[in-house]
């Protein structure tokens, strides 16, 4: 359902934020882009022409500016990651949260109606108590990226109080799929096929027996168009395929879709991480009418079948 | 029971910090008071002589030095206070959450063993949805101080893994008692106190029905005491009263205690504010073996005792 609203994406040049584009336009939405850099190969992958402007969200002026007129905003911006576990802290809180707080207030100020947040449901909850983990579960972040992806969560909800800002917070897992880069650390599946590629071993944390939620791109974006879609929850709603599965299934997958091996390297377990991760998304089906439609064997298909292997080995 | 090892109390010359330090100097433990500055009423305050040492912990150099050879600390410094509603909230971030979070890496790397963090019980909770406020209630804050306080506590419990730096966290709620000034906003007696010395009326935000858990100062002195005695919680304990009391009771009483009567003027309530608080300290007695053991009507006859009508009057 397009509405004659426009939609700001915040982070667009990424993962989540190409495939988000793309599914937009598709749907004939009014779809604003916006990022720091916008590559030539960014219009290919979003399947054409889009609106595209460069905004710094850390610059205050320049995030209010790009806000006028917009009414639907989604936040896909991270400047770090769970790779870097707690090595950088005040700079995390400095660097992200900081201007994420400032951004919520720039949308109030600027009239947005309804905010979609991307939290991460890997990091947020830490060691389980349970599984699958519901959204009542404590939040216990074992790292800083968690800890910042909470903290925002946190602010969301009381900024927004007595204000006009709707919002859902999507705490989603592990995302995957046709174009996930590896240069920024994120996520185990292009970081496998790089090695192949380059005929290289893969480098374990651990024994291989951490358990993820790995959920195919194309769910996750089923679940932020559905939030763009309706009225803002103003809650947190947990993204996941609910099914939990080893690092070394994983690579087991690819082998077996690619017909190729990959030497596995082990070192020491992060402190850092959680030994397990999987997500309860009943909530998501009862207050979204969301569900993980992807069969994860045809996802790590669809996802190998994409890589440019030729490009990179 | 004092130990060899050194106690630092930070914010030594706030209301906390004079009460704690006195009691610690009575009880024959090495105590440094840290703070930006010390007037000369601090050392009446404390009862006498007392090392005393300036640090800013924005200054992490300095912050760091201070540490040396300091084994428990209790962290009472603020800078902002829930008066401040949300004007200022990424400011509080930068000034209050950012110096706080590296001041726990600082304590972690001087190896401090035992860090009492003093958070907000009247705050951290929101609204309440259960009374009294267990615990595990859930943490939604309406107020940056309060948020900010809910932050650090969450950067303590993350920072602290597999660190040699156990902490305990008090949630105190509304602490009142003779030395509590107005000048920073902190609390409905002193403001009461000034403007019955003044003649002038109270200013009441809202109908006077408000509730809060009004605690007195000797009560979280015993609970501050006693987490420096034992060995670390590595948890979140609420310190109340345990008992809900109106502005208007609050008011009452000290009418009553002074016999005078003060002129109320109601002006809408700040939605900052939550309606009702009153904390549920059960896990204290049970952890701690803490109660709160002053009679309410007693302590406040012990504070406006104390009151210096004549100096402000």
């Amino acid at each position: 359902m397009a509405t004659n609203s426009v939609v700001g994406v915040f982070g667009a040049n990424g993962f989540i934020g190409r495939h988000l584009v793309s599914k937009l336009r598709g749907s004939g939405e009014h779809v604003v882009a916006f990022g720091r850099e916008f590559p030539v190969d960014f219009y290919e992958a979003v399947g054409g022409r889009v609106e595209t402007r460069r905004v710094d969200i850390t610059d205050e002026l320049e995030t209010h500016a790009a806000l006028q007129g917009i009414t639907r905003v989604v936040q896909l911006i991270n400047t770090s990651n769970p790779a870097m576990g707690n090595k950088r802290v005040t700079s995390d809180l400095k660097l992200n949260v900081i201007p994420q707080v400032s951004f919520i207030e720039s949308c109030i100020m600027a009239g947005v109606k309804n905010l979609v947040f991307i939290s991460s449901g890997g990091t947020v909850y830490g060691i389980p108590r349970q599984k699958p983990i519901p959204e009542t579960h404590p939040t216990e972040p074992l790292n800083s990226y968690g800890l910042c992806k909470l903290t925002v969560e946190n602010y969301l909800n009381m900024l927004t109080r007595g204000s006009e800002l709707g919002y859902t917070i999507l705490r989603v897992s592990n995302p995957f799929g046709p174009g996930q880069s590896n240069h920024k650390g994120q996520g185990l599946i292009p970081a496998v096929l790089q090695q192949i590629a380059a005929n290289a071993p893969i480098t374990i944390f651990g024994d291989g027996n951490t358990e993820r939620d790995y959920i195919y791109i194309d769910d996750v974006i089923d679940a932020l168009a559905t939030c763009l879609e309706r009225e803002p929850l103003k809650d947190v709603v947990n993204v996941g395929s609910g099914r939990s599965r080893t690092v070394l299934e994983v690579i087991e997958t690819i082998e077996r879709v690619l017909g190729r091996r990959v030497e596995r390297t082990f070192i020491e377990a992060r402190a850092t991480d959680t030994p397990s991760n999987v997500l309860d998304v009943a909530k998501a089906r009862e207050l979204l009418g969301w569900v993980p439609k992807t069969d994860f064997h045809k996802a790590i298909q669809l996802t190998v079948d994409s890589y440019p292997f030729s490009a990179v080995s």
